[in-house]
């Protein structure tokens, strides 16, 4: 766990540069458009430990998967997100010294991500081993306003007369550091500057995505334009602007740079070249002042619809709005071809590709502040998905449009290896179905069903039914060999929460099967003929929801994990030594499977999917048997847990719980904020608020409220969107005040 | 399956050159001699679909570990058999055009192995693209008598007069196909060629093991020999020697080549050079048909000891004699560093490491047809390896001196990667136990016990103490997340044979402490010593015996092969098609783990180590309920169901089961024999003969026999080495006859 970062409500501050903390803020100090988006790297050279990473979403590449021993099914390639042109990049020469951090001496140093209006600064002085003394003050952001534009301001002064030369570029060397076999992935198609413009077009090898950036620089002295840039000769693929002057220390220079990022996701290949001319012109006009501007005001939009106000505790309020702001970062929503990485444009972690964490984290989040489309394109793509899923499951061994959805994916096809994780790890199927469940219930936009969910339900049916099998001992429907949410067990029989969750979707899908048919008949005969969907197939889906097993304790008076969970030594997490944890890095995996201690909510996530099927009894018992033994060692536990106990009143848990998850890349709990931040639990963190503290819920089309107020707030108020109506939320200590607008 | 090879009780024969087969045949073809071997590949230059294979006993690589998912605990090197230099290597130049089968007409081929006398021969007549027609007469040894040589004879006509160019090279340029990296694992030490001789010294990156070859090569034109060579220049790593001359239809030539081949492991590194210098001299005034003559009477004295004589069945006496033939190829005893790669010198899969094959299959033959030193050295590998298991469950979180050896291994390191084989298949720490039980009541060598046996025995005690658990739930010890030698099965709970092996190694730990204790009361003080032990653990041990939880099923009335067995859908094997066998190959990892499909013997592997515990109706119902679920997609499987089902005395399965596995690789039944021949299955073989059709044991220290001839058997008979007795075994039809030499 650190603790650096200043508190502030609006403000993420770091004062003081460590180069060990480096990798850890370039994560912390992402910022993104929902289209593209890069770490909080140094628009200067730093030779320094960094992790460069600049991200344009959809634009991935199918890298070859590295695997230790081949098993049957395993896909051949590992689709991620790559890592894309960098625009921001500027060399900053003084007297003959290129200014680099790594080299010289820092005197002052202060990051700030300003959330409110979405941008980031960096101010610093450092002295350089030629003596000069440098002062910084740099900016920089991704339009909100306008998603293919970027722009930063870069200026300093320095104490002496000095020869400056500065060069503005677009970096295309990039790699990523996570490529299995050290690959380049991509081709240059033009790389050309000239006058203050640099253009630079790579395709990506393979899958023949095209990325296209364009920058114009303009220099100022004094506030005053100048220019005397020339096109350098550079490397191919990071073409470059130059200029050479001298100054005095009471001149400040000024860079301001504007670029425009498209990609062919969005722009026909062919016209590329000249979009990137049009657009680049129509900011012409525009100062970096005026740009940020126009961002500024979409960002108030964005608060507008988003923000959660909680008064009385700073750590808490700087905490949600770190959060809400790296979601909205993330993903926009208006393109059914994009989805939520789990880093977002944060880092290549996990490939930037989608996993359940989407249906089960981010769909509530979205879905409550943005417009319905927005949730609706998230559940849209994996409708677009399904017949890539239905050959999943048939390279698995299923058969008759059964679908089985990818552990992770980026088109839809499976690009995970390990087959306990990949062919087991298959209660996915069930969060998707859920969310569609999910998405009906909170927008009422119940067509759905008819217009897409249908088929999706109709192919997850189709494999739940054929993955249990009838069990002559149980004289039950039972499911052998997979692995629940809790990754910390593999290949085990009759995962509780898998078992119901495939009950769930086979009562859901004959629910909406009967709801379609009987509102949208010629929907239904028209996903019949699609589906190859005969009634008949479901008498096997009754027989199955009527007669599942489901692994029940009689001593403890709780559904267990999974068959066989009792034969472990039941140990509280309490007893475990600091120097332990977390086990996943202290333990063999040996030590970990043997073990009863859980990774993230296994039962417990049921028991909030279905709260309602519970008495407060029977979630109180099952959140004391589990908690104890729980590690929380994946981001996506915490916000559970939080949301749980604030159902039960419990206040400090859930409050404790809630910090875990709101500040766990601010305060880096799992010592890997370093790779990215973990945005899909940025969603579950939004989740402990509005379902645990504030207690949301839709009941019988109402939204429901039953809140709990940490102790240390004076107040927690938000808007939320509910079927077109905004509603306003205050909670403080003498209850709770809805106004709708 | 294959079936190619022409049947006869000593010879394995291929008619005709398939290019298809050629794979299949170099690892029919392989000869060796425990130091060193090599697989059919041909002298002369082939360019078609090859697997070159030349391996030096004890010569590994520690190749960087590639894995898709590194886990905690996982070995970062897996230790493979290099492939090494190759001294056959001949190149023929007719007319300027090279000898090459992949581009010649083949007018006619044949290959031999002469098992009885322990060589290679091929001969052939080829039509080269300029018209001459050559005829070849080849075979080479691998010596029995002197194992440091090898020779060759190849003689060839042609039928118009020629221009001949004949080069004779040790090829060092030699590459592992599994090598994970592609990298060369060789450096060249000396590579020199003058007059007739060729010298290659390399020397392995990382383990510095030095391989040292020396080649004399003579020419005879019509039996008269000449020598006009010179050496060439050629590549660093393969010296050669070249001549020229012109042939006539009527004149043969013959080049003779002898190969002295050593290793770092028997000679000082600094003196390599001289040995070989030596050596090659010591054998420079002996022909080729002297050097195989000693090497012919080696052999008859290994069959003299070994030999199986069926009388009435070809097919099974070819295959019983094959086996045998490459068992003595692979190991002959002499160094305890080396032990029994599942493919001997016959192929790169499986690394050439060691396996609890060693002890649960080959262990018998070596001990009952070679001095007992023989036996014993493969167990004083492990003894010597035993601080390496300390190690080795150290890394997975074990303590207090518990031992796991590792699955798979060149030097007592772990070199596997899979969690659910490495950190899971545990069962082999019982059979490298069962291994010295069975090594003591064969030979009676009960001393061993004290000079090396316990300290072993209570490493792996005290490994089984730490691995079971208590269960409140079930109010016995259990074994949690193991696979046992089902590995179609994985992270199961309660693997019969694997509880059952733990309480067994505990027990005969505590006897034969008792035993050592009162008969080498030194010994037993030196061994408490080294391995820091208390009488006081075993208390835990005897607590784990008593209370050790058992699956077993009150329906069926058997032992269950792990929890939860019952829950899956019990097809039998004959309900599968054909086009979806070997499942393996053809099913998803996902559905062969969920099926109830075993790949070997698994409770039957239990029931035949501890036969005497349970009656034959048990055995029967056993059997009866395992085998007809069982693929034997593992090549150790068909021996212990042929051994079980002759001691149940249905001589049908178990001849079936005999064919199965004694002409695994002549038939090719797994499709695989291309990678090289299933050496250690081929003990198996040794072991139905032994253990099933002639049902000898060892019981109150006297050899017991109960025979079940096959019915197509005119007769057994084989010799048999029981304590320094050797006994003559004839059995047919009216019964068995034994007489002690």
């Amino acid at each position: 766990m650190k603790n650096y970062i200043k508190y502030h409500p609006w403000e993420i501050i770091e004062e003081g540069f460590n180069t060990e903390l480096n990798r850890v803020s370039e994560s912390l100090f992402s910022i993104g458009n929902g289209k593209f988006g890069h770490r909080g790297n140094f628009e200067e050279t730093y030779t320094g430990d960094s992790l460069g990473g600049n991200y344009v979403a959809g634009v991935y590449y199918p890298d070859k998967t590295r695997v230790g021993w081949w098993k049957n099914g395993y896909p051949e390639y590992f689709a991620k997100v790559l890592n894309a042109p960098n625009w921001t990049k500027l060399s900053i020469k003084i007297n003959g010294e290129i200014l680099d951090l790594a080299h010289t001496k820092v005197i002052d140093f202060k990051r700030v991500l300003d959330m409110k209006n979405g941008f980031l600064i960096r101010n610093f002085s450092t002295k350089l081993k030629n003596g000069i003394c440098v002062t910084v003050h740099a900016s920089r952001f991704c339009s909100l306003d306008q998603d293919d534009m970027g722009a930063l301001s870069y200026s300093f002064t320095v104490d002496q007369p000095a020869e400056i030369q500065v060069s503005s570029y677009i970096d295309g060397n990039i790699k990523n550091e996570d490529s299995n076999y050290d690959e380049f992935f991509w081709e240059n198609i033009k790389s050309e500057s000239n006058d203050n413009l640099c253009t630079l077009i790579l395709r990506t090898k393979k899958t023949h995505f095209y990325v296209g950036v364009k920058t114009e620089t303009n220099l100022f002295i004094n506030n005053e334009k100048i220019n005397h840039f020339q096109s350098l000769k550079s490397s191919t693929n990071s073409p470059s602007v130059s200029a050479s002057f001298s100054i005095q220390p009471n001149q400040s220079i000024t860079i301001e740079k504007k670029a425009i990022v498209l990609s062919s996701l969005n722009v026909d290949k062919g016209l590329i070249d000249q979009v990137l001319v049009n657009e680049i012109s129509s900011f012409q006009k525009l100062c970096y002042e005026d740009l940020l501007n126009n961002h500024k005001k979409a960002w108030a939009k964005k608060w507008n619809e988003s923000d959660i106000i909680i008064e009385g505790d700073i750590v808490a309020q700087q905490a949600i709005r770190f959060n809400i702001f790296q979601l909205n970062c993330t993903y926009s929503g208006n393109d059914e071809r994009l989805n939520i990485g789990p880093k977002g444009f944060t880092g290549e972690k996990y490939g930037g590709s989608t996993y359940w964490d989407t249906e089960a984290y981010c769909l509530p989040f979205y879905q409550s502040t943005a417009d319905k489309s927005v949730a609706r394109n998230l559940l849209i793509y994996r409708y677009n998905h399904l017949s890539k899923a239905i050959e999943n499951a048939e390279k698995l061994g299923f058969s008759g449009g059964a679908a089985l959805y990818p552990m992770v994916t980026m088109n839809g096809e499976e690009c995970h290896n390990e087959w306990e994780i990949t062919f087991e790890e298959i209660h996915r199927n069930g969060a998707i179905a859920y969310g569609i469940y999910d998405y009906i219930n909170y927008t009422a936009d119940k067509k759905y069903l008819a217009e897409y969910g249908l088929e999706v339900l109709i192919g997850i049916a189709r494999f739940w039914k054929q993955r249990v099998n009838w069990s002559e001992e149980k004289q039950a429907y039972v499911m052998l060999g997979v692995t629940g949410p809790n990754e910390f067990e593999n290949n085990v029989n009759n995962n509780w929460y898998t078992n119901k969750m495939a009950t769930w979707c086979l009562n859901y899908c004959e629910e909406s099967i009967d709801w379609v048919k009987e509102n949208y008949p010629t929907d239904y005969q028209r996903i019949c003929k699609v589906s190859d969907f005969d009634e008949n197939e479901r008498k096997a889906w009754a027989l199955i929801t009527n007669q599942m097993y489901y692994p029940f304790s009689d001593k403890y008076n709780i559904y267990l994990q999974q068959d066989g969970f009792l034969d472990k030594e039941l140990i509280p997490v309490s007893q475990l030594s600091d120097d332990e944890r977390p086990i996943v890095e202290h333990w063999s995996w040996d030590k970990i499977l043997r073990s009863c201690f859980i990774k993230q909510a296994d039962v417990l996530q049921g028991l909030y999917y279905f709260e309602n099927e519970f008495t407060q009894e029977e979630l109180q018992r099952h959140y004391d048997f589990y908690e104890p033994l729980t590690v929380h060692e994946s981001s996506l536990s915490p916000c559970i847990h939080s949301i749980l106990a604030a159902k039960l009143g419990d206040e400090k848990r859930a409050y404790d719980f809630y910090l875990r998850t709101a500040r766990l890349d601010l305060n880096d709990y799992n010592n890997d904020t370093r790779d990215g931040l973990h945005i899909t639990s940025m969603a579950g963190t939004w989740m402990t608020i509005i379902k645990g503290f504030a207690g949301m819920e839709v009941k019988n089309d109402q939204l429901i409220f039953s809140p709990l107020l940490p102790k240390n707030w004076e107040s927690l108020s938000f808007k939320i969107k509910f079927r077109d109506e905004i509603q306003h939320v205050f909670l403080d200590k003498n209850g709770i005040k809805i106004n709708i607008n």
